[in-house]
């Protein structure tokens, strides 16, 4: 995409090898108390093991024959033998571990299912590093990071629980993911379906790929949010690009931009202008995902409604540049400082040296290319188109490896999946990704659900006094369908015996 | 298996490099004229063109971007763009120009089917050779080898024809194939349902694996062939072991049987009696195999029902060890020297040095571990129990991998594939590799077809005057069932539109 590929070549010539083009799930400040995740709901610590399986680096091959430590964390509090299931995380770019905090739902249904909860970490992220700290060394190293091999290691696993937990044997499993572990949940459906009975895809962008969806979906639904967020909202932020230009250019403007916007780093020179834009415009992305209706904690701490809460400071129309841009401190201010301890604001705060930003910007180089872009006209961003070319050689410089964009339709199906069965595609209606979800009916089984006024996999968070109808309604539906896989499995299954 | 493991071990020590397990699909003397392959129909020239596609070496890894040529046959003389289809061949361990001259149905059926007609190689085999000359030279060429990569290859193949043919690209299209190539097919189907319609895997074991089905099956239906055609057949057969055994601790014994089986080169040691019953054996097997009921020249050229040919020469009990010996002569000579031509038998000719051999015994020592064994008992050879462990460390020995003996049940879904749809899977009931074929229908669009009287996958050969009432009727099922899916897709190309 114009914008991300703008961002991952920046970002890597400021700050190498922390390449950050926008993910769909983003990753925890790796400082991050998991017990914040659940926002104003008391804080319940959930009680799991955690555990390793070892997994072949190379499911597809033979002459790699090397094993690493796949993490999972496991619960059984609630599970019973007699009629009961196991709920599978498809673990996503990240440490397992923040996710399993981050997954409420799971834990709220463990009970109705008589679940055991099992969250398997994806290979390259936390701490199921193939290679340990060589992992991200070169792109020989990384050369397992796929999303087959993570589905392998997922099939290797259900196998092995069903193997050694007695009474696990014979009971349906349910894999559920949010984001790109949503994606991995409908696509472990798709091509395991003899390992889990259906598939809970909550968010999960699997028609963001190629030309699948136009590339401006995502961007508009931003802009969307913005403008719905309150009156001038996106069109002061549409406005600020030109008037960050035009400071920039001013003798002074550099000092005057770096002072208004309380940077850490002040800017020197005009690259610095587009790095800072590109840092900007992600910071209103990030903001639009996680735009849930109670104080939370998911990317920052932040309020309830944040859209809503930055849209404050831009009600006025047609203000001054230098009053627009420091209305726009003031809206960073709430994503970046809504704890009030910051000091001053850090550009390159989006991309952490944490392994998921490294595992994700290769994914991102490789099969995960998502295009998106931008006009400036029917969204509040500058304009960027998506340029393949530029994209490829990008990656090319960052990891020795180009993308193959038409893979991932290839591979699972693009939009003709109507052969598969038991998937819930659901998606907040609020966010970004949702443009390349799956928001219709597909056929009586592979179902939609849109929630409105829910963000980036709302429905997977914990259950929380604030939470819309509209999300309350969504999980029940949700658990209904589950419980009806389960009961389907357990019919089958007299009937063999 | 005990059998295959020890025909890999003697195989490779007497003639390296061209170890051979027993394979579903057997290949084709490299000097075959392909024409004879019709049997006692007349010779008819299929009329295909031959093409290349550039396919990644590598499809689930990004580190290697090499790319080779894959050869494919297309044929279009009956296609139709209205209403048509696509039969797609999902080559196997051979030669495509072998087998597409083996595959007569396909070439009866296109114009019923308004068809057009691909054969795709499947890599590493015939001209498709990911490194040239070197694809065999040690692990880490033969690394690409697999049936996740082939299918990859077939799934890029049938896209770039639907983009590249105009009128193709609404057009349905069915998998086919026979033996491992059945198998390919059935998977195919499975893994990838949005690029085929449905699946007709003829004689395709995908039981034959892990303690799906029970390791003797294999043999025991070679030995029920072989008694159901003669009196006195498999219990002569069963005789003949202990015979040789006892010849070859005679004195002049190693002479005398060299000289009695015409031997082109003469038992000199003990080893060379396993290897040479070893090799009787899977004569045997072969023989059960190709029990065509016309003459024809799929493996050697070979009289009408050769297993009943070969056990008039068994036809009395009891008789002495020489005599035995001698009728076993005659018997070879019916499988090894129908034409009258050979001078002698050649005990490593089931180990021919081409590409297709090797392949395939690396594909055994790796994911296409197929567990027989027998008891002499229940069948008419020599007790061999399966013994995984030795099977493993005679791979290593040779190719330098271990095989991975679950990962085919785990990665296809062994019995659990009730959710899959349109496959058809047809079974010969004479062919041993029905013992891990379906033959019971699963679902309603799972179907099984056993052919009573059929041989190895029957039903994929040229119509035949002399053929059993039984494949017609497979046939004419196998037709109805292929015209349903390509009413359906066009039902609901329709309402999509």
């Amino acid at each position: 995409m114009g914008r991300c590929s703008l961002l991952l070549l920046l970002l890597a010539s400021l700050t190498p090898g922390a390449a950050s083009p926008v993910s769909p799930s983003l990753r925890a400040p790796s400082s991050l108390p998991w017990s914040t995740s659940f926002g104003s709901r008391p804080t319940i610590t959930p009680k799991y093991s955690i555990r390793y399986i070892q997994q072949k680096v190379d499911h597809f091959g033979f002459n790699i024959d090397r094993t690493f430590k796949q993490r999972y964390l496991i619960a059984d509090n609630y599970w019973k033998e007699d009629g009961g299931s196991v709920l599978f995380y498809t673990g996503n770019e990240g440490d397992i571990i923040w996710f399993c905090n981050n997954t409420g739902f799971m834990w709220d249904i463990a009970e109705e299912m008589k679940a055991m909860l099992v969250f398997a970490e994806h290979r390259y992220y936390g701490e199921s590093l193939p290679f340990g700290a060589d992992s991200f060394s070169d792109s020989r190293h990384l050369n397992f990071l796929t999303t087959e091999q993570a589905l392998a290691d997922f099939a290797k696993l259900i196998k092995y629980l069903k193997r050694t937990i007695p009474g696990a044997r014979n009971q349906p499993v349910i894999a559920l993911g949010g984001s790109y572990g949503g994606m991995l949940a409908a696509w472990f459906r798709m091509k395991y379906p003899h390992l889990v009975v259906g598939a809970l895809a909550s968010s999960a962008p699997i028609w963001q790929f190629n030309d699948l969806v136009p590339c401006d979906v995502f961007m508009k639904i931003v802009t969307t949010d913005f403008s719905q967020s309150g009156p001038n909202c996106s069109e002061s932020i549409r406005r600020s690009w030109d008037a960050i230009n035009r400071l920039a250019k001013k003798g002074p403007g550099l000092r005057w931009l770096s002072e208004a916007l309380h940077l850490c780093t002040p800017l020197t020179k005009l690259q610095d202008v587009q790095h800072l834009k590109d840092w900007i415009a992600e910071t209103w992305v990030n903001l639009a995902m996680v735009d849930y209706p109670y104080e939370s904690n998911f990317l920052q701490p932040l309020p309830a409604w944040p859209v809503k809460v930055v849209c404050q400071y831009f009600k006025y129309s047609n203000v001054p540049d230098t009053l627009l841009l420091r209305n726009i401190f003031q809206a960073l201010n709430v994503y970046y400082n809504y704890s009030g301890q910051a000091k001053c604001l850090n550009v390159s705060e989006t991309a952490t040296s944490s392994l998921g930003v490294q595992g994700w910007s290769y994914q991102a180089c490789t099969e995960m290319v998502m295009p998106t872009c931008s006009d400036g006209v029917d969204d509040m961003f500058e304009p960027h188109s998506w340029n393949m070319k530029e994209y490829s050689d990008d990656c090319f410089k960052q990891w020795g490896v180009r993308p193959r964009p038409s893979w991932i339709p290839t591979m699972y199906g693009g939009k003709n999946i109507s052969s598969h069965t038991n998937i819930i595609f659901s998606n907040g209606e609020l966010d970004p990704w949702s443009g390349g979800g799956v928001t219709k009916d597909i056929t009586d089984t592979l179902l939609a659900i849109v929630i409105p006024n829910g963000a980036h996999h709302l429905d997977l968070r914990a259950s929380n006094a604030l939470d819309p109808v509209s999300v309350q309604l969504t999980r029940s539906l949700e658990v209904k369908y589950m419980k009806q896989w389960v009961t389907d499995f357990y019919v089958r299954l007299r009937k063999m015996n």
